[in-house]
């Protein structure tokens, strides 16, 4: 770990659950945040998280951090886990602070920066009280979002914890060995677009001369868009998230191909 | 009714609708706000409503207002007679604001707390012109939260109006006899959970000393969260909207105990 | 083209796009222009237009910009042609600004009012780069409207094209011809009601005065409410978005009437 950077903070809190839209959650814990924070800027970027799926809010998150400025606050709750023994962590990576219960939904985020500092939330006077047993997103992780954002150091908020203790996803990174890259599908869209995290620069070669594998699919070079193809025709991209895409252009390649969460992904110089 | 105290706001409105968010509505109606009131924080509760049922806005009002700062105005527009008679009104209570028809959205709020100062909004002065036959939210509703989260207080934007003449929706109050507490169903959400306003201080006895009944269920103790029992058990616990709410795990409680809004619940000491 | 004011911004920027809620797309769009402008403000028009579908992005920001102060940024990105020579551009039309794809989105805003100003935004110096080939919202428009907002003129940001050279939807305007208007059908919504862009001061004659024509529908005079007829009667009114709209209460007019997009509605003075 090296020396570590003072807190300064943005101003903006990003938000991320699995609350939908239809209940007033979010607006609750913005109006808590408010309550402590009355200057904070609130972004959403989603709360249609499938439920619980800590998977899918870590694709989420992570794919989205870095469009915000340094010194953004994070404030991400898909959290099965809420009401047991799973520590509230706040951790610093890559200039950004995350806060979000320690149950793997910063894996994705921590693979490309390990966090600098990570403190456990366990001082109750930074909280809500009553604290609910099934709502941390507005009593517990809101204001300390709100404290951070008004400037606190996650280390007044915490305990200090080593990075190497959070919960980690089993989830392969993206691995470049030689000629050869490897990540898995991290999140299937809607249309059954299967996604990974493998970017342009992890390729082996330029995209007209890679060969993409996923299951029994091999495609050719990377297209530049659906539209390069015919209808039908299984394509791989760089989609709108920034990774490498497997997708079928008016289809399902996950249907497709058989092309699962955690299915490999390869990309090999041609021959 | 008591001294009336100088209205502080906030600087926060908070739009609750049945509007949804497919069409622009919601967007018209901030911008009529921020055109007069350009420094005012606008936080969505829910645009989700059902249309034009006023029961679940009143509830989901109710469950969300006290998350916010005082002085905070509370815009809700679930509006079924819209263009015909009924009032428009600002009513002053726990020290925050809300504008609304009078139809009974404030119910379950004015429960809690009885409005200090009522006004029915009857001047065209403060509207935007010309005033919709069907969008009062833009063209009325919008435009007096704007100049209350500016400092106006309700007494100069309409003409005083007694608490008890607003309308009200029948629906039962939380009550405690003795030890025997008692409140009816006043939301079912997607799942099927149904949810009171009972709340932990309106317990006759400690959480696991307590029987629930529902119609035909009868659940010993409250449990903490959904995981402390197996699933298709059914349960009683404290939702995230704060009230006890009647659930199944895995299941429909609404289903599996024919309980509808409306249905009432008992909260007895055990025997 | 006239003499050309001063952008003064209102630090407004409006999002309207076909992105959903799902993703995190409209928070990165968010991000990008917090992380250039942090103080401006954010409005979401919806971001529920159909994939693709031009004509309603036009519709829906048609309906909506003119309940902004002058001065805003409305940033539309309803954009099939993203990667292809399809122009981005910035258009000053009414004393707002229009952040957009040369593609059509911005036809019935200009039917009303020609730009003054159009620009097409070719300085990649004011991008965010890399630009992705299939996310301009983020890395084109997000950046130029962050930009206007901050006070930058549409002159600076890129290089002057005709207002006549933009792209315009096959759409009919409304006209007026002695006592008899015409306008499309633009938009239907998901309850069958079938929407123009006829608005009041088009009559020909008073509201109860006249009698409007959609294919084989015929409805003497303009109700003011749904109320005013009994279900399953069709009935003309104008609805929320402002204009003139076909419905049929408590059930469908594209359906019972065979009415599409484009198809004509023709308002005549009663014989």
């Amino acid at each position: 770990m090296g020396v570590e950077r003072p807190w300064q903070p943005s101003g903006i809190i990003t938000l991320l659950t699995d609350f939908g839209l239809s209940d007033n959650y979010v607006g609750q814990v913005k109006g808590v945040i408010l309550s402590l924070a009355p200057q904070a800027r609130l972004v959403d970027l989603t709360h249609e998280i499938p439920p619980q799926d800590v998977l899918e809010g870590g694709f989420q998150l992570a794919t989205a951090w870095e469009a915000f400025p340094p010194g953004t606050v994070h404030l991400a709750v898909v959290d099965p886990g809420v009401g047991t023994e799973r520590r509230p962590v706040a951790c610093l990576a890559g200039g950004h602070c995350f806060v979000m219960p320690d149950n793997g939904l910063g894996t994705l985020v921590f693979q490309q920066y390990l966090p600098e500092v990570a403190v456990v939330l366990d001082r109750p006077e930074f909280f809500r009280h009553p604290v609910s047993r099934t709502f941390h997103g507005r009593d517990l992780f809101g204001p300390v979002a709100a404290r951070l954002a008004l400037g606190h150091a996650p280390s007044e908020l915490g305990s200090p914890i080593g990075a190497d203790t959070l919960v980690r996803l089993n989830v392969e990174p993206v691995r470049q060995l030689g000629d050869r890259t490897t990540g898995p599908v991290v999140s299937i869209d809607r249309f059954g677009n299967c996604r990974t995290l493998i970017r342009p620069e992890h390729l082996p070669a330029p995209p007209e001369r890679v060969v993409v594998r996923c299951g029994a699919a091999r495609i050719r070079g990377i297209a530049r868009a659906f539209g390069d193809v015919p209808p039908g025709r299984t394509l791989a991209l760089f989609g709108s998230h920034g990774g490498l895409e497997i997708a079928v252009r008016e289809g399902s390649a996950a249907h497709a191909w058989e092309i699962a969460r955690g299915s490999m992904v390869e990309v090999v110089a041609a021959g």
